[in-house]
């Protein structure tokens, strides 16, 4: 009787949930007139659901990096307010493709522009930041039965200029259109089924989780697991608005209600999440670069000279080691820069060589960095020493260790780095679902 | 001395003309970044000239028809709504690509899309006319030394839609900002350098035009002479907005001061024309056939009958003879339609077999209409008569004759079209500048 009460309780919960929606595609899901079908077949299931929708589309697959080409022969990264204007028409076209695809079937659809919402934005062109969604409009023509298809990605200033959000920022105008209506879930339609526990290229086993919060996404999706563009789980944090991280393309979804737990991985707060693994995911990194300066003259003032430079000069540093110094002058220091900044970095050091004395800079891309993932961590003692034995046990050697309250990450020899994944996969139980 | 004067009074009047032009570049002259160069280069000298200006552009070359291409992919004309957000993207992105163009050679220029004018418009998506153009928004641009450039064609709708204004419709936004922001000239660049007497093509020594009127103009294009959208002179004609067609291309027009009388053709109004010339121009067209509906039944409501059919299945029919009845009661209908109208011409009278009653239906193509055009025939008697007896002269037959106030059309073979012209070219002294 008590367990039959909760599950009516439950139940009752997932019917309230989902009834206001927002649809985002990207742009492989909106590659074609074939995928571009396929979308219409979600958008015209959830209408049967009688879901209130609203949907944001990214650029057809391809055709922002056209534009952006195009953009290049007539100027330079200075003239980014042009630019935005001449980037912003890659979704403008795949909103009114998509509305006409949905009038074909009989389903009243209306492409919607930035300024036509208006969605306000502030800060620089080409990474504009969202201020403002004004949703009478959008609410309007919901309410009349007509299912606004919005042109992510863009906006307008307030200077009535349009305005781009920066790569994948279609993902943040779907959160901010979400937030600005009200709606109970944002769902984004991608080319992956959800978020995994680890990377199923490496770990065959690797596992989709039905939920994540919100602070385990984003420790995922920096470290690598690049599903969802971070600023919208930012904003969605903020707001907490759960986004659905699903498949445009398994046709099992098709037939799934929306409001099945089967689909996709639910991004949420800690709240809605039930789970007793301390330990959520894995993920990786294999573009970063070591640099050990040897020998370093040890002085006050010193690590701010060196960090402080290569910060001015755009260079963003992850991972810092400093060992205790030997003879109470002269100490060794160890850093990661991404690989693309490897020789930028190197030049800002040489550069210093009045200010700073050492002995010798040296420099590695043979290493990759391994981090653990988890809100559990907070509540349980004990995950980073189980963690480093894990990998003593397989003979893996930790070169640098950095730790925040819901992932660790440790630098270990990129040839180590599956056996690694696999070992802590298994010894944290995300082999099993 | 009296001439001196006179000399002196012309030059003032010319210095005041043109100190705030509006200038329209169309798509050959974007057709990619060299073209758009030499359209900074014609920006570049007005400025230099301190000349004050707005700018409106088309889309690059076969861009509209890409998108048009698109967007049949998605949907039919049915849903122009939509296509006119597809399409209108050509201009935006020509619009910012010049700008930035020009922002690299240090002048201040911004891309102006319709909605930020706003220029509103009424009437059906796809060929929408231009209602409103607030001038507020560019006025104050130009004021601040900042170029506007703006995406030509399109509009938005009292819905706050995109709209666009059919084919050709920059030229008509030209005109309607020139109006609005109460230029003294609307300067048309494209890939001729003027108006001829007759196509060049053809009559080897047809001269460039300095001047030729609104009428004058609208009855050449409407002829084949397609320089200038119709409804563009039919604008300029209400409003008085000298427009000047001239080339983008001819490099002598780089040093030539704008306000020079050598460059291009002025279409102006008839005030404005001190020529002596009878006949302006002559125009042909070789798209027409030609109906002949044999011993038609001669009775009252017979023409409505058959025109009105006509006419309500879209087919326009231009030039109608009828002979009279030998009889009093059959007679021989002759009329011309476009060449691509004929089949379903001919099923349209065939259709009505029950109502009107004749012998035999003949059709031709090989027919051409040769017109002459001039203001200067409502003052002058006689015109008509000299182009009967030239045509007769050398032995051309007229198969059909219509008359305007400044134009008198005649049918004749194709295969005399050549000798035709060259004779009126030459009898209405249009050979001589």
């Amino acid at each position: 009787m008590y367990l039959k009460l909760i599950v009516i309780e439950l139940k009752s919960t997932m019917d309230q949930k989902y009834k206001k929606i927002v649809m985002k595609f990207g742009g492989t899901s909106m590659a074609d007139m074939d995928c571009i079908s396929k979308v219409a077949d979600h958008i015209e299931r959830e209408l049967s659901n009688g879901t209130l929708i609203a949907v944001v589309v990214s650029a057809m697959a391809g055709e922002t990096d056209r534009l952006i080409s195009l953009a290049d022969q007539a100027g330079n990264n200075m003239q980014q307010s042009e630019r935005d204007v001449i980037i912003s028409t890659g979704e403008q076209v795949s909103s009114a493709i998509l509305s006409m695809i949905l009038n074909r079937r009989n389903i009243d659809a209306r492409s919607i522009q930035g300024w036509q919402i208006p969605l306000i934005t502030r800060g620089i062109h080409g990474s504009a930041r969202i201020s403002n969604v004004k949703s009478n409009h959008l609410e309007n023509l919901m309410k009349n039965g007509i299912v606004p298809i919005i042109a992510g990605f863009q906006g307008i200033s307030e200077e009535n200029r349009v305005t781009t959000l920066g790569r994948g920022g279609s993902d943040t105008t779907a959160v901010a259109i979400a937030c600005g209506i009200h709606a109970d879930l944002c769902d984004i339609y991608t080319d992956v089924d959800g978020v995994y526990t680890s990377d199923p290229r490496i770990i065959p086993v690797a596992q989709k989780m039905k939920h994540i919060s919100f602070e385990e996404m984003l420790e995922m999706a920096s470290q690598g697991a690049k599903v969802l563009q971070t600023r919208s789980v930012e904003l969605a944090m903020s707001y907490n608005m759960p986004i659905r991280v699903r498949s445009t393309f398994i046709e099992n979804d098709f037939e799934n209600n929306t409001n099945s737990t089967n689909i996709g991985t639910v991004v949420t707060n800690e709240d809605g999440i039930l789970e007793d693994k301390v330990v959520s995911g894995i993920a990786y990194s294999k573009s970063e670069a070591k640099v050990t300066i040897q020998q370093l003259e040890d002085k006050p003032g010193v690590a701010a000279e060196i960090f402080g430079n290569l910060a001015d000069n755009g260079i963003n540093v992850d991972m810092i080691v400093q060992n205790i110094s030997a003879d109470g002058m002269h100490t060794d220091l160890t850093f990661t820069v991404q690989e693309t900044d490897l020789s930028s970095a190197k030049l800002v050091i040489e550069s210093l060589s009045n200010t700073i004395k050492y002995a010798k800079l040296e420099e590695s891309k043979d290493i990759a960095k391994l981090s653990i993932i988890g809100v559990g961590m907070r509540s349980h003692a004990g995950v980073a020493a189980q963690m480093f034995s894990v990998l003593a046990e397989n003979a893996i050697n930790i070169q640098a260790i950095t730790t925040s309250e819901i992932k660790i990450s440790v630098l270990i020899e990129l040839k180590h780095i599956e056996k690694a994944m696999k070992a802590l996969h298994s010894a944290y139980k995300l082999d099993q679902n």
